[in-house]
């Protein structure tokens, strides 16, 4: 095996990204080596890329990003027993520390002291990546490669969708980024009667109707309360998932939701929010949710059987496929805001 | 309006039935007059009519049967405000008294003192049939009159499928008469991974193929035990839904369910049935649910709700349709086995 | 009987009120005409006298307040069935539509046309009020009138701590007025093992005390954050159960709570609040719930129950007891902050 | 440190057994080697003594049996970083595989691969145990030694009372072993408003008595469903914690528990009890819950919690203090069914 491999690297404290040779990682007893097949690109990626405040504050170089991937099992320390080489695998990045008490009581995606491989960590934008045992997930081979390097913020949405009753309810979705998007396939698998999507950029708005959302909404030009009070008989959406993060989404969000409905916010936000919490909540007696990371691993049993079931199509959120080489063509393509999810192939596109 | 109209009636305490005419019901001021369009035909129609041992004890003649159907508004009570003349329609024809504990917290599906429309009062197998407005479901017209006539065994299946957590689970139905059928239905819509129907009888797992259940099993010819575990890698399924009240089902059931997995009895049981409580419920740590009538009217929200969504096909449930006035050909028809869900038409076949 | 009675009346839209005969109501053939013992103030009752701006919008004059009482009945309409004369009882205020999507799926405390008597309808500050059949709650003669007279509010607190898990948890109770040191006693009495209650008025604090609350701390000389923080193990409160209303008590709800959470919200607040959503909610993953009424009636159930069993003491949160005739110096009273739970007695103080 | 320690042994497969020097055990990396302070002992510890058919087809001698025990950290591998040599410790014994579905998804008390210390492998009935670091339970040196070391059926309780709702609830415990004792504290700790203890030894009522039962029942001499339906108003008991696995017991359960309720079960059974299925659990509405060890670490939390506060006192259940060298007289007192918790002091009753 060679001791170099090709990897995308943040070099050093400001923009930009390198695609140079590094040492492939060493591995521990408990550590499995997972040669990268398919990585996908997230905003989270973008932020390291172009170095804002957030990412200033949290990355600390040199780092190999990326953390949405599938690959097949290259190595494994000797402790590993649930794992051989030549599996397919993803894994979880999110690192919980298994002993605080979040981790203990079955809730290690709010663990107090997580790292996150490809923002804490070298992650998956390269030819190998070490991941721990504990947060390996195998996979059956006939998942499409393609979708199993999607796992993470599918399992975003299908934590968000699965937060609370879903079946034989409305649903609306505020954002369509590729979690939204994602969130609308989900939600539909899952027996949501009518899907909401509602989204300011056309491009996404378009992949949301191919997503076979039920109604597909611009709040810019259209006024997004009356859609949905009149299509509901006035009484507003059952469940509200909130994936833009922006304040008028956000506003939204609690204007369409009905009386005990249920927003779960997963978009994150970078200013406070002001909300009138009598009229906006309490009368109401809406449930709200903060939603982060993917259930361990309840998340993953689910969509793994969701898409083993071929409940779930999800090519139209996967715009672009390119060579790993090519990292910062896709960062600029992503600026764009006319790419959804980027692929990206460690030894060039098959 | 005419005084009189046509009936199914149970004139005396022995087996069979009569139609002919009587008096067209009269309303009190919270009551609704609702015009039968289509009524369908229930196992318990068949108890009664065969005067069985149950029937004996429960039913006091001369009594009209019938508690599933949909029809139109024909008049009203003074106090009636919820529908008015001409208004599509079904009913709960389970009447909760109200004031119980179970009533006023929620579960007035288990109230203890319910009396059944078309069991403990005379019901659908009539041109007219009498309902308090608390009871009465208004409909979309757009909901097909064949799929409005049946939600009463619909909502069995509703109430059961959602008793507890289904979606990305596998779930396995034992036994497939009508409820059975539909339960499959269901349980796809909301997100069932796989769906195993359990079932002796052929014509009925020949409908329960049509209803797009993944594996259906004769437990006659097969090992129903080896089969699920085999495909389930060794675990069992998440879900039982019980909905044949055989002891070999009912011993099914508990052999097949994973580990902290769910078992819902629907299926109506006429003897004693042992358990080995350590082996078949501690030491796997599982839930046991009994489920009764349709939740007031959670149920009949989410019924609804999936049927204007168009989630659920439920035409090959649907065997035979005749004149109300065949109704003792309908009942030979369901001895045969080889019928399923029978529609009676008042005045006609249209 | 008489034709009069003595009431508090608020007889035009201007601040002030009037103790004056007005004619006994007349009750509907599902009407109780109850003859009040007891009935007490609540903060709402502070507000139409004061003819601030809510009252402004919400009451049409004259009218009769109050909204929470203990008596018994004077007579009944003709189809009550649940009561008869000389029945000791309470009422549940919120008069549900019954025929809302809310109503009909257990949540009639978010009714979206719900009526309150004593707000919307003449109330029960008065020798005799009339309630519907369906709103009366039956008591147990043991029941103290004392507390017979405050079950709204102690269901305020009842629906609040017991809207999640709270056995073995520990809470934090923003804002001592009386449904929170209510919720002191009720968390104390189903399990929570640390109640820590956080109050700006000292007479508050004082009963707080009084009602056992593990820690008092008043966020005006103390760091209610590091204080809580350091008896939880760095951890924070596993509930906030916040009773304030007020920026600066949602503001410390939100840093206290520890990840996973719950914040039950159920003081009412005049203005915005701004939340960072990201760290306040999402990161932390925690569940904010706008809390409403009671639930009917598993809230009347509950706190039945728990008096009965003589799990709550509640003396300390009753501070005045007055003749009705008092009424305004009850205002003025309250007004100082140093009164918690105003008893009116209709025929003077017993 | 020594090599040798005084144990508990079953040497070979026949009843009995001898207390003498054995190794230490040796610890890997992972492991915490704990020196027992104070041990207490369980039924399944007399099945072992006895040999009876459980323990012939569970039970692989050589044995040190014991799996309720508190001490002090004598030493620790070196991975181990949440305890210190002389911290207090106690253990969960059940070691849950990790890696299977129920593991994986918060259920590892009924994980597919657990192996019980002092069952599967060697105990705490000696002066040193070896426990897996994952395992160990850091316990605040306020708890007394006494509670401490029985943690393991204190957790049986605490999971089973709070294993549905509780508060504002009657509760029936049917079968008054330690494990039924320490319900009745738990059950009133955590707001039951009746507790109903049933039991027919009568040393064991007595005991009930002292928890401070609201009704002691001997279902000999007593009609217990009459009784219980005179005190709840024809209702039945909310919850029913069936504790003794008794058919008389499990038959009681049935009866008493009302429409809606809930049967926990964790009396371990010897042979098939026969239910009505239709008329004990369907029509009923109820839900049955298998009931196994503790959950990880959920039920730790919440019985430490319990503790500290202060709420439960568990003094009248511990019955006998005795020295390990006379494990077997331990073994003797117990077959008599005088005695209740029997506690083992490796060095000797302090």
């Amino acid at each position: 095996m060679a001791e170099t491999m090709l990897a995308v690297v943040k070099p050093e404290p400001k923009p930009g990204a390198e695609v140079r040779d590094v040492a492939i990682p060493k591995i521990g007893l408990t550590d499995v080596l997972v040669k990268v097949k398919v990585a996908s690109v997230c905003g989270t990626d973008l932020h390291i890329y172009n170095w804002d405040p957030w990412a200033q504050r949290r990355i600390h170089p040199p780092l190999i990003p990326g953390h949405e991937f599938c690959g097949v099992v290259a190595a494994v320390g000797g402790e590993v027993t649930s794992v051989k080489e030549g599996d397919f695998v993803s894994a979880e990045m999110h690192v919980a520390c298994g002993k605080c008490l979040q981790c203990r009581t079955g809730e290690a995606h709010i663990c107090q002291f997580v790292k996150i491989i490809g923002v804490d960590d070298n992650g998956a934008f390269a030819e190998y990546v070490r991941i721990p045992e504990s947060n390996i997930w195998k996979l059956d081979p006939e998942i499409p490669q393609e979708y199993a390097s999607i796992l993470d913020p599918l399992g975003n949405a299908v934590h968000t969708v699965l937060a609370g009753e879903i079946a034989a309810r409305t649903v609306a979705i505020t954002g369509c980024g590729p979690i939204g998007l994602f969130a609308i396939a989900v939600a539909r698998a899952v027996g949501a009667t009518a899907v909401y999507a509602i989204e300011t950029n056309q491009y996404r708005r378009k992949i949301a109707q191919q997503m076979k959302a039920d109604y597909v909404l611009d709040p810019k030009s259209e006024d997004v309360r009356a859609f949905v009070m009149d299509h509901t008989g006035g009484l507003g959406v059952d469940v509200v998932l909130e994936m833009a993060g922006h304040p008028d989404a956000i506003r939204t969000a609690f204007n369409i939701v009905r009386r005990g409905g249920r927003i779960s916010l997963l978009g994150l936000t970078s200013k406070p929010i002001a909300l009138n919490f009598s009229e906006d909540i309490i009368f109401k007696g809406i449930t709200i949710q903060g939603i982060n990371g993917r259930r361990m691993y309840q998340t993953w049993y689910q969509m793994t059987a969701l898409l083993k079931a071929g409940k779930l199509d999800l090519h139209p959120v996967i715009t672009d496929r390119m060579s790993m080489k090519d990292f910062s063509k896709g960062m600029e393509r992503l600026k764009t805001g006319e790419a959804s999810k980027i692929l990206l192939y460690p030894n060039g596109v098959k």
